[in-house]
């Protein structure tokens, strides 16, 4: 930690800070500079208590207290320098091969779910998505077919060879969706939901977790080191949009996160370009910028009948759009070295 | 819904749309504009099927649709006109005594919340706050005490006659919280997990439910409809801070909330101005504004030795400086109207 | 417009909003809904007095007014359907050819500019930029060069025969800096200076246009039109990052602009990824990106030794680094289809 | 400055680094931690160059840089302890008195203008606002009435004996505003269009400078100092709101800004709660909020009927409202230690 003294401290008060930094087990190391001084407390941040409690118990002598060391450990690329993979089903994850997931927002019925499915499937996707516990704003809107929506998923499954994903809502259905789904999806809003994060981490399963409408990097890679503290390895994060100030798309899709993922941890990103825009307009362009930028994967709404969707009708694309899409992502994706 | 055509559309495009209007169970309504034409779709929102996919499912005809009526109901003050309030332990929320919540950020030994509880209590505080478990942004800081810590709080009432105020972080822990607890407080984290609102609001005790980081208005109201929704009409809103570009303070706290709250809703509306501003200093001026705005309550962290704190030490304000600051708000309090 | 009137509203009451309506020129048509009544007012709102100010005036009956038209129309795609180009010198900016706009933050001395130029047009830059008025947030950084920067980039012209593009500062350097510049760049922090956008305007030079820090699109699109409603076609949108709650990136690059505003307006959009990003190591990522959505051009911070530079050193790329991020981008312009 | 190396560096890396800022006149001052090593650099961060592109120069060897000192002096509180105040026509800015700006947007008429006036003194106001060039987002929207508008201002403080403040727009007028005005307001548009700064601070007038939207806290300071850095002590701040995601209001009003600009600097700071809101309703409480919590002065817009207002009608109060807004100020001014 470095501990930066106001201007005009006496003796004194520095001995007290001194004390102090003692006192919690670090070693103190004073350099007087030309206004301030400054103090580096040597000692490990991740063992010893913080000491940024002693800009505010000390305000008329500490200015600022800043850590040295980051605060993640296993999600970060610094002690796992190889990319990580994960194999779903066969389909491999932050590999050589780009993969697609796509699907309905909701599960709404077995014909929409398989008419989706097998057109997908055809397009090149191989994994399906598609909602059957949703989160919704209101009380008043359409909540998910529960376990229903769940096992239409798994005929799917059957049917199509397509692995699944869909998400989970409450630390009481983990066990329950794990049997179905072969990746978790953690939403936005329940990002920094511990208790449902090491509920899925548990079930063993792979955990795709979005980040959070108004989450920084660095939270969002120590929500994802709650799943690998947890010993499941198999995290990738999902950039979905952050919330901003804009109002014509429903969100602002943070592109730059493909390559801050990549610099600081080893687990695949996942781009959402669906619900990062909130149109089906914007999709296409933004699946391109996300493959060109390295993306392990998309996971892009599709609905046989967008108008008529229970939910979020206005960012699923159809899926004719979806077939034009996946065929000029195809020059894309070779030129992004991925097959 | 008021649904906005595209400049330039011939009758047979308007008719498409007119039909597609009525198969949704809604009387469409034209008026033809100098540069547009707009349609009004009359029937009741809530009930039919909502149309804004209208405008990607014909993104060449339509421009745009609005819906007229508020999405929130129960929360609404316009079908409960009256101030609601809510009585816990004879101290009434939402009435003319304004209420001050207080304690530590979370609850670490018997001596720290005895000590803060009598404190708290000698300047005029009528409940008492303390988190025995805690949502932490990293899986390596202190996580609570669990039931051990509520097992204290609950000693602490005996010992002070304070009501008790403690997160919810689970549904699993919905039934044991709330059984030591008077309100449960659901965080900012979760305040859009509506699996753990609806546990919340089943345990029949009072919720205060704090406003997300990025939460919209709206969107406050909306969960905070879950819990009426699900029959208990005990609910208190609590903002406590948004998150914006600002880095100075760790939130900015809107206290405009409070005049809008009070607008928009019967329900009662605390502000939080520890973790609002995130730094202790400026909790006090907080305060004055709160009260002199209309709030109906505070919700104050208070430490013994707040340098020595296990978690948020530097937004804490230490015993001396709390009572100094409940001196400082009689006279405001008594400016605002309230007791 | 559109008035939403409140639920329970009598008959005089509608007479009222009724005839405020007619006054301002516009004609009322009544629509009476399931929970509400609603008023279209059917006048040119370009030409008419907003009837926005009703909801204040009337509290007590009117709950919402909304503008149906647009309030742009020369920037706009709807009254000119085909892509604007700017011709700069005979580089074509929105047609067939992607350009590059390269070189230093700030020009700083004769050796590093011409060095630069030599450099960015070997490697492929069709346009020199390079700030000779800087916009500095603390009065005590270095400024730039002023004239004499404006006469080096001159110099850099004749040698390279790269165009010229450098920011304008203050309206009454308009002339001088048009008789340097190729086109004149209107920073973030002056997006909204409409005084400057005139003076930029009316030299008759191609204007771009940055977006500002916290500027909606729509407003962007306004600001735009300043430039065209003063008789200047040659207008170009720079999207460079807007400002968010992340800390990890100086901005947040919006690469949905590039779409966006391909949807809404006529006028090229060119890409900032050295501002959008504040850090050298994700400018390659951005602008593998913006090609493949579809941007026009890039403006990219070249220096020959950023740790050296007199002004964000940290988001200019060295040459080497240039050279070869203009060599990865060949295959991504040709699969978007440009040359 | 303090230089955070990477985990894992070798001695020759480390001695690259040290002769790099050995190089840029400062002394290097070694320290070995437990998990890195850190560089504290020794010299005045004002005068030297800065460190900051070490981190992108060496990316492979440097993990952060951080500045230690304040970027601002002259509007610190660090070098000047006391309040400063400034006179406005025998109006102390900054003293005991707490003072009341009031008046319309826009200037519009005679008969307008001087009607407020009146009404506002009348009330209790000491400083006559309202705009006569006026920066509005799109260019078909009235623009002010220019020097007219400024001849009208110098009546009604002929006939009232009320100061008067409006903003300045360009460099070009900065000596005919101040001809007229006894403040210059800067907008939050303009607030760091540096040159227009420059211009109002060699008036000699008193500059009131308008937060940006997007501005932190620092960056208005530092805007700040470019008045003061200009000879002209008499500056004072002005929120008005930041933009936010939150859609209920126009802007976010961050009231908190009132004691961390009385923590961090000597000037005056005035709240605008019409900007702040864009929403009249909410003014009143809003101006209780900053009167409790120490500002020096309110910035109010009053209009004689709102809903006919040329400009911001929304936000504006009716004469009546004002009237009745200060009689309920009177307690809480007293509360707050002011007249």
């Amino acid at each position: 930690m470095i501990i930066v003294l106001k201007p005009g401290i006496v003796r004194k008060q520095e001995t007290t800070i001194l004390n102090e930094i003692r006192k919690r087990g670090y070693t103190p190391h004073v350099m007087r500079g030309v206004a301030r001084i400054v103090i580096g407390a040597i000692g490990d941040e991740l063992t010893h208590q913080s000491l940024e409690t002693l800009a505010m118990a000390f305000p008329e002598i500490v200015e600022s207290v800043t850590p040295v060391q980051k605060r993640y450990k296993l999600v970060s690329r610094e002690g796992h320098p190889q990319d990580s993979t994960i194999d779903v089903r066969g389909n491999i994850i932050g590999g050589k091969k780009f993969q697609v997931m796509a699907g309905p927002c909701s599960v709404e019925t077995e014909d929409q779910l398989l008419r989706t499915a097998d057109a997908v499937r055809a397009a090149g996707a191989t994994i399906l998505r598609g909602g059957a516990f949703k989160p919704r704003t209101s009380p008043y809107e359409f909540q998910g077919l529960g376990q229903k929506g769940l096992k239409l998923l798994a005929k799917a499954r059957r049917q199509t060879g397509l692995a699944i994903i869909t998400e989970l809502l409450s630390e009481n259905h983990a066990e329950m969706v794990a049997e179905y789904a072969d990746i978790l999806q953690i939403g936005a809003r329940n990002a920094q939901n511990f208790q449902l994060l090491i509920a899925a981490a548990k079930t063993g399963k792979p955990v795709l977790l979005k980040r959070g409408l108004s989450m920084k990097i660095e939270e969002w890679l120590l929500a994802g080191e709650y799943v690998l503290a947890h010993e499941n390895p198999n995290l990738m994060f999902c950039e979905r949009g952050i919330r901003t100030f804009e109002t014509y798309t429903r969100n602002t899709l943070d592109l730059a996160a493909i390559p801050i993922i990549k610099n600081e941890s080893h687990c695949p990103i996942v781009i959402d370009p669906s619900q990062g825009a909130g149109r089906a307009d914007l999709v296409k362009s933004l699946c391109k910028g996300a493959v060109s930028m390295g993306a392990d994967a998309l996971l892009i709404e599709v609905h046989p009948n967008p108008a008529e969707a229970w939910s979020d009708g206005a960012q699923q694309v159809s899926i004719e759009n979806f077939g034009q899409l996946m065929q000029e992502l195809r020059p894309l994706i070779a030129a992004a070295g991925r097959e």
